[in-house]
């Protein structure tokens, strides 16, 4: 099976979660700045959640560069992955409107390590078809960032009820790891 | 007529019901683990839609990568199929919000019948154009779970009655059925 | 430049469009059956334009396979198409939600006659960039239905002031005559 | 890497975009004209940002189509371009339901900027990757449209101040400038 449509449809998924994103910043009452100021800690997580969102759609568009076929399992675990990251904006949202509350925060960090564990299952499922000589498992190598990350959020987590500040920072430091995009893979492909 | 178009369009519609679906799980007023308790109704049917559009969109997948051209008849035949799907969202938010009441567990599995007729008549119109020697009519060969489906929606409706348990205890079933990707056609197409 | 880019755009719209629409069917309060009849006003004029948008769709996907590359023209009467589609949900929530008052069922003709309008402004650009021997311009030929149409709209937007009945069977003839599907073109293209 | 999934990502977003906006168009409660006329500077707020959103389609369809390859910068230059647009269905919402007041027009003013800022690097970015031989780079040239507008916008935001209509008046001239499709790529791709 071609993977055109895998791409086409993660993308519109990808871009639909992206963009509902935005509903949560709903229109003020007032016309005045006043009236935004409070619309900021909405801001703020929407910033957040556009980088994760986009770091996603980037790195998704570097693996599947390097796939030429895909299969059921495949299709399934990248719905698996959709799965959790569809309800990114509902944890937006909440960490938005309670002001970055303890129990909110550390349930955003819970959404990002089950997005995190399902782009690694994703990404062995692919590496298991096209195997360990493929250009994906030469890319990937010892996968530095993949591991790191849920171990940031298994830290960010418990620590969103000592300080929101702590995790979120957290939060931050991961999505910073992983604004680079991934030269691994790029470098691969031109070899 | 190209196929391309078909598909897009099908995976943008697909898209969207999947991620409007979400917008049923609407950000709590609370921000702890109390308030998103009384979720758990909206999160259990959002996961068991999220499935069944998952399945569509994959049995969609494999069916029409044995196509080669779509005519007329096939692009209403598959907008007829999107219009009961994009009615999935309406339903999954019904069962949600009223805890699985029994009157809308019923209706929840007509859409399901409907949605699944809907796909039988896209398949059969495809094996018209095709012929009977297409890769798709011996790939579908004798449609055990195109068959027994809408008999098990056709017993969990009434079902709904007596217990919305064994009524969604049927609709978890159905999905497991199809859970498992179609072989059949990747079968068909590899000889 | 490649006509690509111009046909995902348009399915994005009208894929999104024809979905937007369901979110007017709100998820009712009760859990019942009688809860569901009041929405059904809302449903009838789902159908409706759901049909319509279909039409639009399939019309589109036909007069586009004609076309070989587009210009910033023809770029620009479709977006002035997709503009007045994209006011369909509005109108088809504002007739609904007024079991069909005749104001607004006036304003439902209103739209679909300037949707027309531009649906033929476009076909008139395209015929003018490929020329009067194109495919199109041979497939359109009198063009029976594009003329018949905004004559039909013409008489249903005053008659929804007599009765909105009136007016409500004058849209669904002109759907009629536009399901059939655009042998037409299907016809030329084979030549 | 292929530039198709970029430009699919965008069309989506930018589909998601034009459509959310009509979102803002609420069902109003009275069945009569009565009640739409409270919509209208909603309405013409609506048709300001259609236009806007489909000149960044239009000029960003022109400038994709002179590259072959893009990267990591350039991926990214496009998701910071895509924030800034995603904000403005909530401008858009702002002005409309203000009745155009200072401040909303001033904001609306600001993210426009933004977004002409962004789009700005997009092409920088991509001009540096292709150089200054590429047919984007010859076609840009002393790009007059692109240096113009920000001038404009900075000096319609204080004027929003002074009268919303002047500053109104000067996004509509904007608007205007790029109405009329890039002609110097078009012609560049010619050569």
């Amino acid at each position: 099976m071609h993977k055109g449509r895998l791409e086409a449809f993660s993308d519109g998924v990808l871009a639909i979660i992206l963009t509902i994103m935005v509903l949560e910043l709903k229109v003020p009452k007032g016309a005045d700045f006043e009236a935004l100021k409070e619309l900021l800690p909405i801001f703020i997580s929407y910033i957040l959640s556009f980088i994760y969102i986009g770091i996603y759609w980037n790195n998704h568009h570097h693996m599947l560069s390097t796939v030429k076929e895909v299969n059921g399992s495949i299709l399934w675990a990248n719905l698996h992955l959709l799965f959790w990251l569809s309800l990114v904006p509902f944890v937006t949202g909440w960490i938005g409107e309670n002001n970055f509350a303890s129990t909110t925060m550390a349930l955003y960090g819970f959404i990002l390590l089950m997005a995190a564990i399902a782009y690694f299952i994703l990404q062995q499922t692919i590496i298991k078809k096209e195997g360990e000589a493929s250009v994906l498992a030469k890319a990937v190598g010892k996968d530095m960032k993949g591991k790191a990350s849920p171990i940031i959020y298994l830290v960010a987590i418990p620590m969103a009820f000592v300080s929101s500040w702590i995790s979120g920072a957290l939060y931050v430091l991961v999505a910073l790891i992983w604004l680079i995009p991934d030269k691994r893979i790029e470098r691969s492909l031109k070899k």
